[in-house]
């Protein structure tokens, strides 16, 4: 099998010098964050400005849709695009606009963001109470065009039941272990067994609010706990989902945060004091890094197969299950 | 003081017959329902239809923003129509829109339906975790423009936590007591001792789902429930929310119930071999019938204050103080 490289979510400011560099680093598919807390008309105006993109630079990026789509893009050399929700915001309350959005090409939608969702719990709540009524409904819906439920922000419980009622595999496309560093938005060991059970794909994060040591952390103590969570999840369930946020102003992650929903200022995974992005580690700033991962995961012992697996192949697999109709 | 007439919730298909019945059955002022699951647009829309009514009918209803549009209205013949949300929906996930809802007439708004919104739980969800972050955000906000937090929908500990959490008392508009019918809609002890404590007001529903008995529920049973209602909270704190849902075809309650979250039918209250509107009782059919409320009341004990107070002049001390800024 080719060797793909696919990187599990980025959300970037985006523009030709990025598209470039996802040459330059190989990128054969890119899964992209379009909406937060935007609405559904909001969203779309997202995607009328990625059409817009897809004329502008069609040597580089192209919308992705299917694997197939992706296997096309790398035999041209260019970078298929593919389209996720971080919040459930823009299917609003409305159960149809799932597959309106699958229509347009959305693949992941997370059913929570940091708060209470319409479907389930985000991960900065104090309570958890799981699946809501609207929550079960959607994640069938979710299930039957084939747009993957991502729970990367989502609390324990909700995450534990989504998989449970979710007929398909899940994503969780952009976190680390709790064992490893235990933050909030990093996943218990009850949640990467119960992934790793249901056929469900985990990406490994670099934003440095996941890592530990945050910007500091090396590239062998990430590629480290790669290698040791393969002993719950094994090796072709695991990815790379970067939560690159290049060239973005701290202006987004306060609206990553904040949205719409309080007047004050909630500082999420930073603090009053480091209210910003931080600093990415220095082996990891921008798309054409992408290449140094397979030497640190060679590094710590995985074979060119497992290395591939993990660097895209695995993610392929992924895709070519998960995004159409069961 | 005047005896004043005021209905605390209804829903009817609005026509001229219905806003002549209103005259006919003295009311001066009603709060009615302008939007379900509508989302903001939405909303507007609605408040443009009524803003039509009040160009259409200004010798019958005038738009209620105060108490003292209240007392203007009586004196010159006309019912005050004061506007109010039963979900959240209108404010999607904006708290900047709860000021603008205000400014636009808003007087009540229901932090969910029956189901969980991004605010706090409904009475039909397994879990009831309470107010959730946006919750406690928006509920902080309503407090400060004047715009009522009303718990009718909710389960039991979001309605507790509102209470708690509300720095101004809030109001059930439209539900009866669980001791007298366990009803999952009816109020548990708990809650209304905690209402009174915090000067809420609780309006009793003559919906037949809400009522022993249903629809052949007697005018004196119910009053005889709102009689032992006064052991728990007195009797300045009671009024009616009459949950009239006149005219309306069952395709209205089917979209109350199911909005757009769910694919299949809810039957809420109802059921399958049930599924509309049912029969209301006899001796509450419309408008008319309010004044006949009096005579119940005085059936079972209460003095002629006490019954001006039920049947309007509570609701209208609970506006005065709590339609504007704190």
């Amino acid at each position: 099998m080719s060797a793909f490289r696919i990187d599990g979510l980025q959300y970037a400011n985006w523009s030709a010098g990025i598209f470039d560099q996802m040459g330059q680093g190989g990128l054969d598919a890119v899964h992209v964050t379009i909406a937060y807390h935007e609405n559904f008309r909001e969203t779309v105006l997202n995607i009328e400005k990625w059409n817009r993109w897809f004329e502008r630079f069609p040597h580089r990026i192209v919308h992705g849709r299917t694997a197939a789509d992706v296997r096309a893009a790398k035999k041209v050399g260019k970078t298929a695009i593919i389209f996720g929700l971080q919040t459930p915001a823009p299917i609003e309350d409305d159960i149809g606009l799932v597959e309106i959005l699958h229509t347009l090409g959305i693949r992941f939608m997370q059913l929570t963001y940091n708060n209470q969702s319409l479907l389930a719990t985000g991960c900065y709540e104090a309570e958890d109470p799981g699946l809501t009524r609207m929550g079960r409904e959607v994640v069938e819906e979710m299930n039957r065009v084939g747009l993957v439920v991502d729970m990367s922000h989502s609390a324990e419980r909700s995450t534990l039941e989504a998989i449970e009622h979710s007929t398909r595999p899940i994503a969780i496309t952009h976190a680390n272990t709790s064992y490893w560093h235990p933050a909030r938005r990093n996943k218990s060991d009850d949640i990467l067994r119960a992934l790793a059970e249901s056929g469900g794909m985990l990406g490994f994060s670099m934003y440095p609010h996941h890592l530990k040591g945050g910007s500091d952390c090396m590239l062998a103590e990430f590629c480290e706990m790669i290698a040791r969570t393969t002993e719950i999840m094994g090796t072709t369930q695991l990815g790379i989902g970067s939560d690159l946020c290049q060239d973005q102003p701290d202006s987004i992650v306060e609206w990553m945060r904040v949205g719409r929903w309080t007047k004050k200022i909630d500082y999420g995974e930073g603090s009053a004091a480091a209210p910003g992005f931080p600093p990415q580690p220095d082996w990891f700033r921008d798309n054409r890094d992408f290449p140094g991962l397979a030497a640190g995961l060679r590094g710590v012992g995985f074979s060119k197969d497992e290395t591939d697996g993990i660097l895209g192949n695995n993610w392929l697999a992924f895709f070519d299950a998960n995004f159409g109709p069961a």
